[in-house]
């Protein structure tokens, strides 16, 4: 694993890691549709991320994370403290080199995604749902294991593996003017943003995140990491707030961050269901809230959007009143 | 148009449409995925209608009857009685060729639908909801203005379209054991049939409705076109019977028709919405339903399925009880 105190990311780290990971990972489709173009006033391409292995893009940067480690530091397996998609996407990712995946999860986590991770062969260790027991489970962890902590975004490896996904979206479409993607802990952002820039500084990189949740534009805007505050979204990828590593290339690279509201981001998820037939997450309707919203920032333009994810409860749709 | 009185259609006629159809619809993509093979036991191949224009196979079989018509005969339109996909599909493929589209609807049709077919520019006559008012008002229609009647299935052009989505299959993927399409009025399995057994004679297609709307079963078990009658199901496309055409092509070439109860097509809906992140609509769960209830018929095959669309009304999905 390259050691990411000693320099950022660019994008020939990215294109390594495609080479890397390429024959794991799903090549996912660029979906376009007639009826959304009209809508938005723009020509959209989404980069259908939902379709990746566990439902999310956090299996690119997982995977790479795993591949990065020598023969030597794999055996002794990784591990990471998470609820979500990057906890399930490393369980898989190791269970795929034959290593060990150990997975903190505080005790009061959904048991549907308990059921993931140990699905996917992670082994789990519940705590009490604080951070300091997270840390402490963790470091235990580690002690007794020697495995590598894998964090789900303040990791060199684990952003290059993110990036992948504009990789293969510049390889497969033209002309791209605006590449758009949501922001929470900002690893898809950074790896996003390092991609383009570095190897297509003409093209525009906005991060987008809820209004709700909206310490990246904040902390970008003043300069300072702010935490994210117990917010409440119903993007529940993007309740985490920036790193010192995403924070410092998302500074450097990003065009813009822009927020948007929960009711843009529940339209702009049913009409994609509706319209494309395709499950999206809260998330990823984000990005696509954005251009709904500011429909002049991007009038005529070619716009690639990173489609995050789509793990959805399906007993829980944000449009339907219970 | 060619009479259907004459002759059934064969996989040729099906090649023909194919070549004037092709520019003007959706070459969807063949889905797969490793977690739902592991879960029926088979592979599966998921041609995926749901992502067609109008969002169902209609489109295919509407685009092919406008099409072949003449010139003259064009000019005068297209007309049917339809409160569902065809009507929808109807009047897109009749604006792409300039040409009018009238359709009639029972008043109490739901506004959905009414908005839906008024958005492709079909021109709407509301009607009372009987089967006599239907034919009679279409029959008006058609002394008024000449157009030609567009059966949703009883047709020999509507049949060939449906069948481009096989052959769209067959052209992308080697080596299928069965082919399976849920059956309604029977324009899709007819269509089905009709290619996979005049070119691939080896394989085998079966049709798959529901329990609760099981005449199509019943009738080619006992050589007789039995009525729909008020049927309850959730696959709302599969409400009707079979026709003279459909039921003689499906008596001679399918080799078996499946009924599966509600609970299996809820739970195939769900399982696919959940595991390949896209919408299909209750009566495309209808064939996977199929294979999940006779997992032995189908273990270890290469199974072609035909996804028939993904129009579903978004605040009622049948797992949630309100």
């Amino acid at each position: 694993m390259t050691d990411f105190n000693e320099r950022l990311p660019n994008y020939q780290d990215i294109e390594l890691a495609y080479s890397l990971i390429k024959s794991y990972i799903n090549k996912t489709p660029v979906l376009t549709s007639e009826s959304i173009d009209k809508i938005l006033g723009c020509i959209v391409f989404l980069k259908c991320e939902n379709f990746q292995k566990v439902g999310a893009f956090k299996y690119r940067g997982a995977t790479n994370s795993v591949l990065q480690l020598t023969n030597e530091g794999a055996k002794r397996g990784v591990a990471t403290h998470s609820s979500g998609n990057h906890a399930a996407a490393l369980a898989l990712a190791a269970k795929k080199r034959g290593i060990p995946a150990y997975i903190v999860m505080p005790e009061n986590a959904p048991s549907i995604k308990k059921k993931a991770v140990a699905g996917y062969g992670g082994i789990i260790t519940f705590c009490t749902p604080t951070q300091q027991a997270r840390e402490e489970t963790l470091a235990q962890i580690q002690k007794e294991t020697g495995a590598t902590f894998i964090h789900p975004y303040n990791n060199f490896d684990v952003i290059c593996g993110q990036g992948t996904a504009s990789l293969e979206l510049m390889n497969e479409i033209n002309s791209i003017d605006i590449v758009i993607a949501p922001v929470g802990g900002g690893g898809l952002l950074s790896g996003t943003a390092t991609y383009i820039k570095g190897k297509f500084p003409n093209v525009k990189v906005y991060g987008v995140e809820p209004q709700n949740a909206d310490d990246a534009f904040r902390s970008v805007r003043d300069k300072t990491i702010y935490p994210s505050v117990n917010p409440k979204t119903i993007a529940d990828g993007l309740l985490t707030s920036l790193c010192p590593l995403t924070y410092t290339i998302i500074s450097q690279e990003c065009d813009r961050i822009i927020t948007v509201s929960e009711d843009s981001i529940i339209n702009a998820m049913r009409m994609i269901w509706e319209r494309m037939k395709i499950i999206i997450e809260p998330s990823s309707a984000v990005p696509i809230a954005a251009i709904m919203d500011n429909p002049d920032d991007f009038k005529g333009k070619r716009v690639g959007v990173i489609i995050s994810g789509g793990n959805v409860d399906l007993d829980n749709l944000p449009w339907i009143k219970r």
